[in-house]
């Protein structure tokens, strides 16, 4: 929201937030900061910031700002701390984030399982499903996320009915789903805070066309290839070429439009990124999606996703639902 | 999210996405502009913005940054355009978006209905509503929102029963509605791309204490007096002090935490403010909420809000559910 809201944590010494006063009582709650300088409407809440840069000697010091920060915000801090150097914490934090500890690994399974669970009951679904339209399925999957334990979903949930599944960030909408179409289902929900994303791109009822077949085969193929390749040491940009050469040697090459994958964590996209140009060594504890797909403008797409934990020897899939496309 | 998508809109000439190439489509389909710069994975979108940057002649050139942008953009923006000037894009469309239109306005008067009739409908749960949780009730709100032909919900759904209710921005939890409970309803969706945002303090079944019905009394008469008092010329700050002296004589006026309201259009928060320090003259077509609200930690709280829009001579309501705690 637009009342100025900052946490500033110091290298060294303790906390302060500077937030609205009417948030008081939630802040209170939800932290452990006992330090809160609050601002009431009509107040100015970077005098509060000011002062507390010349508490902490922040004028001439260097700032992290959280990657999302609104520019209404940072051009603020700006204009109060024209001496100070500011960069983003991701560059600290990415790091720390990247290999995920047994409790953040116990919950991503936890929120793996759930996905799969929600997958298999909505194809099961089958010729209920047909007529339905696209954000009717999305609802009905957001309600079986909720029912089975997900705290919130973990990205507006993807329903790409025929030819919307060729865009891969279509959401959902108001087209009908039909015998025979393929359907990209691309969902998840949070559990204990950690997010599930998982990918299947199905046919509930009919028979779909043979190129279809054809292409999902393809990219399951290099799905496989692409979880095969995951091991500590192995370069990120390596998984991308192992899913890429498949879908290439099957002349799909430039209908792959996007990276393989993504670090998955507190955030549904965080490092490490599976793209080439990524000379990143995986490391057991990293977490991330193999993705490939492979998009027909005006036709259909085909994407099939989980997400996968390094071990020490390989990987760890935290998906598990089955990756065919015919109904269950 | 994390990929890089740019619209630059030059002051002159036309204006060109740089984006992800996995967005072409969805681009095309959702927006007249013809020049898109597409990147794709593993490539530098900062690369194009360079090239753009020279044939735009933004080197040297002042740029208004969306006032959400990340800091993840306007750092690489920085970085490639170190001799820009920045500031932000609401100290120029502000103005602009302030006075509404009347589609803008029609747009309004269907959201503000819709908020009215969930508000009715929802009330007259009545009994029914007892035993159910925050979360429960708040799914029933964005259901019927979204079967009235709301498109989104506008902010997340307020369910504030008992004491949450005394937190101005708690959401909604697993707390369950009680006998007797005050309980803040906030709530409303967008129409035709405008947003409702309207508020009732309610019980829905059972008797509450004495001292709610007399601090939802004072809330009314506040809200009333504040409504009576827009009319064109008068400043915004006048609207707030208009509410704050009901609350004051009272004995509320602090537990009146934040400001009373706030300008509502293609952002459910934009100007015109509503708050003590704005001394902007209300205009005929300005659209803002009323809200005053008064709030007992870890009892209860109460806010009545509605939508008005300045006309030539006063202002129309454009929320009229009734604003009385009883059961419906």
């Amino acid at each position: 929201m637009e009342r100025h809201l900052f946490l500033f944590i110091p290298r060294d010494g303790d906390p302060a937030f500077v937030a609205p006063e009417m948030y008081d009582e939630q802040i209170r709650e939800a932290s452990w900061v006992d330090d809160l300088r609050l601002w009431a409407d009509g107040e100015d809440p970077m005098e509060l910031v000011a002062e507390l840069a010349d508490e902490m000697d922040l004028r001439g010091g260097r700032l992290l700002l959280d990657d999302t920060m609104w520019a209404l915000f940072t051009q603020d801090l700006r204009e109060t701390l024209p001496d100070a150097t500011l960069s983003l914490a991701s560059g600290v934090f990415d790091d720390l984030r990247m290999r995920k500890d047994e409790a953040e690994l116990a919950a991503l399974r936890k929120a793996g399982r759930l996905a799969d669970e929600v997958s298999v009951e909505i194809r099961k679904l089958s010729e209920a499903a047909i007529g339905l339209t696209e954000t009717e399925l999305a609802d009905e999957i957001d309600r079986r996320l909720a029912e089975g334990g997900g705290e919130d979903v973990s990205f507006e949930t993807v329903v790409g009915s025929g030819p919307n599944g060729a865009m891969p960030h279509h959401r959902h909408g108001d087209r009908d789903i039909r015998r025979g179409d393929p359907v990209v289902l691309d969902f998840g929900a949070y559990v204990d805070h950690y997010p599930g994303d998982q990918t299947r791109t199905v046919v509930f009822a009919g028979d779909p066309s043979e190129e279809f077949e054809a292409v999902h085969e393809v990219v399951r193929d290099a799905q496989q290839a692409a979880v095969e390749a995951v091991e500590p040491g192995v370069p990120a940009e390596e998984i991308d070429r192992a899913a890429r050469e498949v879908i290439e040697a099957a002349g799909y090459g430039d209908r792959f439009v996007h990276r393989t994958g993504h670090g998955v964590g507190l955030d549904v996209h965080e490092d490490p990124y599976i793209v080439e140009g990524n000379g990143l060594e995986l490391e057991p504890g990293m977490v991330f999606s193999v993705e490939p797909g492979v998009y027909l403008p005006g036709e259909f797409g085909v994407r099939i996703e989980d997400l996968v934990a390094v071990t020490e020897d390989g990987c760890e899939r935290l998906n598990d639902s089955p990756r065919t496309w015919e109904p269950l």
